[in-house]
């Protein structure tokens, strides 16, 4: 038997149904008309910015980055709760707009920007994050030719790392952003030519769950946004740390401390050197504000028994779910928090991998879990899946195509 | 630095640059309108089936296994090329059927397969490798209800797997198939209720290089198919011995040798039991036939120096190359055969990174690889792009979308 992860806060339970947003399960597919399905929570989207923003300090703007969930409704609604969107693409770019968001509380980062989507995005208003002197000049270029001023921040890549981080950004040699070094001369350049000078985004990682990992990352950014400063000799507009929050996905994981990163967060506001007192400050997050308030909805349609194990076997899989398969950045696959969403009182009864549909060994949802009896038709839930789920996946692998999406 | 894969023969050099079909790659993008776009080469095909058929036994029948790569104009000259497909779902089925391949050769695989696929594959005559005892019942009463008679063979579940095997698909506990001790008595019971009984697929593993590792497994293959027919007193019209011949991804990775297996399965075939002598026996092959036919090629689009390496960022990634990337099924990440397709005749001058250009550091394509000199605007060409690429990759992370495909 093998653990599985701890299930959000925030879920009900109606008629001994797992229920999301006051409707059962079962409702909600009947609703969508077929499995596989991601639902998202309204209310749970809500409730995690209201606490962010009651723990942060009042001066720090919150942004969204897209890539962690492009669905339309969801952007719609997020464009309500947060400050800004952070797109990775000019396809992201697109969605952002059709989704109502505003040009300018967009900003776009990306290593490999094409010369399209930097016309399409000065040609907007958008603020670049700009990745390299290479990219700044071509946006320089790009905005001569258009006759627009473009509005460039830089992505600095710093010399240290989110300690814990499930994924690194920073720290050495990286794709990603100017080495820090390298950014006075080219924030100078950049506002020797006339471009409309946004400041900094530094992102040192993503998916730490230690609030002291955070805050070190926070106050080493802050110190070096210091630095920069006084070697450029001009204040950053805005400056954008990064995210780096993380969510608990596996068994102990626990939540992160936001009260302690806002309340440290705070004291290094109180502390900026004057030259920083009219700069705007914002993080960044993606799977921290989205992730927890999605569940993917995914129907039994085989019961069997191999060598004694068991086995139920699914509609869904991984071409809609990579990451809870293990097969996306992890080294040692574990369990997402999942369960039998029609069964969701009943007592664990029985030891039973959940498996896709899909005719690979990597098809995986939940391996050895201790379930209660589940068959043929029961709905199963895998949560933790409104990050990095139905777009991070191969959804026509084996031709099986997109599962349905909806908020509620 | 890091070795690089080995790059698959049957490519040509024109004006120095790298070409597929006589084209060079410039011209292909040129024709295409954009990168990144996968090419694959119809000569490459036609000559991959025509060395395996020269060296396999006359008996045997090969079998395309279309999940490696469903890109339609393939299919179609996949269709001309082997004697059968297999789909693993009913998506696939209906771009088999598209591509025009006749129902009556196609089997549909695959464990989690849905009343509506059955009933789509049942009334058009497609063989079920069916994979439980409860996908039989449900296979045996959609055909009584359809009034037409099911044609069923049974995926069995091996006790063994394929030594060396990328991926074991037997041996032990599997959501795959039948155990083969059950196996006997749902035969008897297919047959007795009057479905068309077509034998057996038996699956043992895939992406092996080592004759000797298929041989064994195709020997133990064998060997459980007349025990299997023994055991249920009827012959198998058709057995499916599975696949498992890889191709070379990595440094020092050696092609199969063919004509070992082919001479080892002639022999085997000339002292099979006599109620075999009437039953067909096939390959089912997917990356071996098309894996190596394919190149991803995508366009610098920034080259950068971060602590003194090199990155050079293309407009491709991970989003139509998980697995080069590293990120599918793989537990530590190697080189695939890259090359740098404008400058193929140059010589290898600098350690590079080549990267996409996804806003994750898991979008690297080659780590650290001695390449020529290259700038922005180069094409950068990824091989054994033909397999497992552009439909087993998430096209729609931070909204990319899929690349452009050729067939040339």
């Amino acid at each position: 038997m093998k653990a599985t992860g701890p299930i959000p806060s925030g879920y009900e339970i109606v008629d001994g149904e797992l229920a999301i947003g006051g409707m059962k399960t079962s409702a909600l597919v009947a609703q969508a008309g077929d499995t596989p399905l991601f639902v998202y929570s309204t209310g749970h989207l809500r409730q995690r910015v209201a606490d962010l923003r009651a723990a942060m300090p009042e001066r720090l703007a919150i942004h969204y980055a897209m890539k962690a969930n492009p669905y339309s409704p969801l952007l719609s609604l997020m464009n309500e709760l947060v400050d800004g969107f952070d797109v990775a693409s000019g396809g992201e770019l697109e969605l952002a707009l059709n989704a109502g968001v505003d040009a300018a509380r967009i900003s776009f980062a990306g290593p490999g920007k094409r010369d399209r989507e930097l016309q399409r995005a000065i040609s907007l208003g958008v603020t670049l994050n700009c990745e390299s002197e290479g990219e700044a000049a071509r946006a320089l270029a790009i905005g001569a030719q258009l006759g627009i001023t473009p509005c460039i921040a830089i992505r600095v890549n710093p010399s240290f790392d989110l300690k814990g981080s499930g994924m690194k950004m920073g720290g050495g040699a990286k794709q990603f952003g100017v080495d820090a070094e390298r950014v006075p001369a080219l924030a100078q350049h950049l506002i020797a030519a006339g471009a409309d000078w946004r400041g900094f985004h530094i992102y040192a990682g993503s998916q730490a769950l230690s609030a002291d990992a955070i805050i070190a990352m926070q106050a080493q950014t802050l110190a070096l946004v210091g630095e920069l400063t006084d070697a450029i000799g001009a204040a950053p507009p805005h400056v954008n740390l990064g995210g780096g929050f993380g969510i608990p996905y596996f068994p102990g994981d626990e939540p992160v401390d936001i009260q302690a990163v806002g309340a440290a967060l705070s004291e290094a506001f109180d502390v900026l050197p004057d030259i920083l007192a009219e700069t705007e400050f914002c993080i960044e997050l993606g799977r921290y504000l989205v992730g927890e308030a999605g569940v993917y909805l995914t129907r039994i349609v085989d019961r069997k028994i191999s060598h004694g194990e068991v086995f139920l076997i699914t509609d869904g899989g991984l071409h809609h779910q990579l990451a809870a398969s293990g097969n996306f950045g992890t080294v040692i696959r574990r369990n997402y928090p999942v369960a039998i969403a029609t069964r969701y009182e009943a007592e664990p009864e029985e030891v039973a991998s959940i498996v896709g549909c899909l005719c690979t060994p990597l098809d995986k949802l939940s391996d050895s879990a201790h379930l209660p009896r589940a068959d043929v038709g029961d709905l199963v839930a895998i949560f933790c899946a409104g990050a990095y789920g139905a777009s991070a996946s191969p959804a026509n692998f084996l031709g099986q195509g997109p599962a349905k999406e909806m908020l509620v």
